[in-house]
């Protein structure tokens, strides 16, 4: 990536500019200015905010969902395509900030076109990572995480030999319902699922993560992003979230990243490697003021989403993507209040028993195994409620 | 350093073989067979240990401060001195675990010669810091870090730019008196400060890490091995050993090293680096069984020789070779039985008062400043008992 003072500002694209990510993203950018160049920013729904981005920073390209034509006349940018944007020649570094299977395709533009891609989007890694990973491969481009786990393990491998690592050691915080009864957990409301004890975050991974289904799913993205196979990684409960995440080395050394649970930090990490700048606005750890760290093993019994998502990753293929749409749909039911808590890991573990699974799938294969997760799973739904 | 089986074998010396660390160094080279060729062992008084360590080890030179003679016939390496098995063609490696300013010299001769020096030795830095420094940079010589602290904090630094750091943060157990109460720290027994509770260390070092003056003392050696100002090294207090220290970045980002307190950890890290080896017989980290990490902030009134040690350090010149002769000096005569334990940090408060300084000093001067002090605090001693 350029320096700000002696080069070329590097072309910024940001994916999911109006979520949650996506608009801390922009926190981000806002606090280094002259930095970046933004080149595109795209959006699901939210168009207002798109717009107000767009008057804010200027892009060339937008790019959303509903209402296309409404936004042409009052943004000097163009209306494109996420590919488009993604692998344009004045684009270094794509921000791949978007929720479930959207992110896929534009992910899979900008590596083709080697560019930079900082993923927040794990489902994009879960459901193809081989996919990705040799994509990024072939074409040197160099993938960064934005979850806060992923950026502490990329952190603690800085310069590391891939060959010294040992384990992988994710940790959980363990969401809103850690010291909830096993048999309460039948009666959680949506309300209550998303007040996680520690994060701000989008509504989906909320849920995600009080089923920690979510850990299982970064365990997947480990997997691909570190080449370090699933039975390495681990998963440890850490109520406090300070820890971001460890890495055991060969020789026994263990090194973890920590901070103030603030996204603004990974997403910062990502955008400015191999340089550290000072954060803007983000809170500095004080740990004398924490005064405890907490570390234990996760009750595979209260969390039955963990161990499906492992089973997933360790079958591979197509299973993964089974494991995500089902996951959505769940979800989305459950907010809506059709579905009980405890049905997320119901309808999940039918439909992965229901799959047959293909080995080395095409993308081809993974999305249409996803979509017919998605119909499977509403039909479960529908048969149930 | 060259790879055991495509190259030469690096050449190694030991300094303070039979010591605490030198016998742990030699652990850490019979856990890793033909990766290195023993060169030359030093030792202090033991040498029945001396002799056996030179049969197993076969070096070429040995060297003892006493009985030099009677090694001559027994085992077939030759005596030389410290410095010359330092700085020696064949040599790449030297280990300096050496206590107080017996080291100075051999490490001196070694950085001279461009050898790569890990230094378990800290007075060695907190006296000399900035002649050694800046002889490393002249002869393009490197210095590792050994103690478990400053091992934390260099694995921390690894692939990361110098400007990045912000701040470094220390840990400190609080040593076996962290729940005395104040006033019952005057009749504290010379055996009760050596039962130190996480480390098995030398009696210096751990009647230091009573007092914390080990933890001043560690923080000028860690001004000099990372070139970061006093004022950006913290000290904080960690009960369970298990953190080693923490580099705190610009970004807000912090990074921390962790293992179980065993000493073969950094010293095999020192020996091996860049390499990560499998560490053999060196116990693995368990944060699950652990579970608790706490933290909080030293109580200056319990440690004043910390205050000590810190004030002697911004102070520099030769006043940190006052501090060490002082505390030298009144260890010895509390370990015999003549000093209380709260009569260390009087001595050294009293050495330290008494001392005008020089700026700048030459070696000369900065020995001549500990001889001298070394010799007040003699006098203060005789007449206080």
């Amino acid at each position: 990536m350029g320096n700000p003072l002696t080069g070329r500002r590097p072309g910024l694209v940001v994916l999911g500019s109006t979520g949650s990510i996506g608009r801390q993203t922009m926190d981000v950018v806002r606090s280094l200015p002259r930095r970046f160049n933004v080149i595109g920013l795209a959006a699901g729904g939210n168009v207002t905010l798109l717009e107000e981005q767009a008057r804010e920073f200027r892009p060339r390209f937008v790019y959303c969902d509903r209402e296309a034509d409404y936004l042409h006349g009052r943004v000097a940018a163009r209306w494109a395509a996420m590919e488009e944007m993604a692998s344009h020649a004045d684009t270094d570094l794509v921000v791949v900030a978007t929720v479930g299977a959207a992110g896929l395709g534009p992910t899979l533009a900008a590596l083709s076109a080697g560019k930079t891609v900082a993923l927040a989007n794990k489902e994009v890694l879960v459901i193809a990572g081989r996919l990705l990973t040799a994509e990024a491969k072939r074409h040197k481009a160099e993938l960064r995480p934005i979850d806060s786990e992923h950026s502490a393990i990329w952190q603690c491998l800085w310069g590391e030999s891939p060959h010294s690592v040992e384990r992988i050691i994710l940790t959980a915080s363990g969401g809103p319902f850690r010291d909830t009864l096993p048999e309460e957990l039948e009666r959680v409301t949506a309300e209550q699922a998303l007040r996680h004890p520690n994060w701000q975050m989008g509504h989906k991974i909320t849920v995600d993560s009080a089923t920690l289904l979510n850990k299982g799913l970064e365990c997947i993205e480990a997997r691909w992003l570190f080449d370090v196979p699933l039975d390495r990684i681990d998963v440890i409960l850490h109520r406090e979230s300070i820890v971001h995440s460890l890495v055991e080395f060969r020789d026994g050394s263990v090194k973890a990243q920590l901070g103030v649970p603030d996204m603004r930090l990974p997403i910062q990490c990502a955008l400015s490697y191999p340089e550290r700048v000072p954060g803007t606005g983000i809170p500095r750890l004080d740990l004398k003021r924490i005064g405890t760290l907490s570390f234990g093993t996760p009750d595979m019994k209260r969390y039955p989403c963990l161990s499906l998502a492992l089973e997933a990753g360790r079958r591979g293929g197509t299973f993964p993507a089974v494991l995500c749409a089902a996951d959505e749909v769940a979800i989305q039911h459950f907010l809506a209040g059709h579905l009980r808590f405890t049905d997320i890991s119901r309808v999940i573990e039918d439909a992965l028993a229901a799959h047959s699974g293909t080995t080395d799938p095409s993308l081809d294969d993974i999305l249409a195994a996803g979509a017919s997760a998605r119909a499977w799973s509403e039909d479960w739904i529908k048969a149930k409620t």
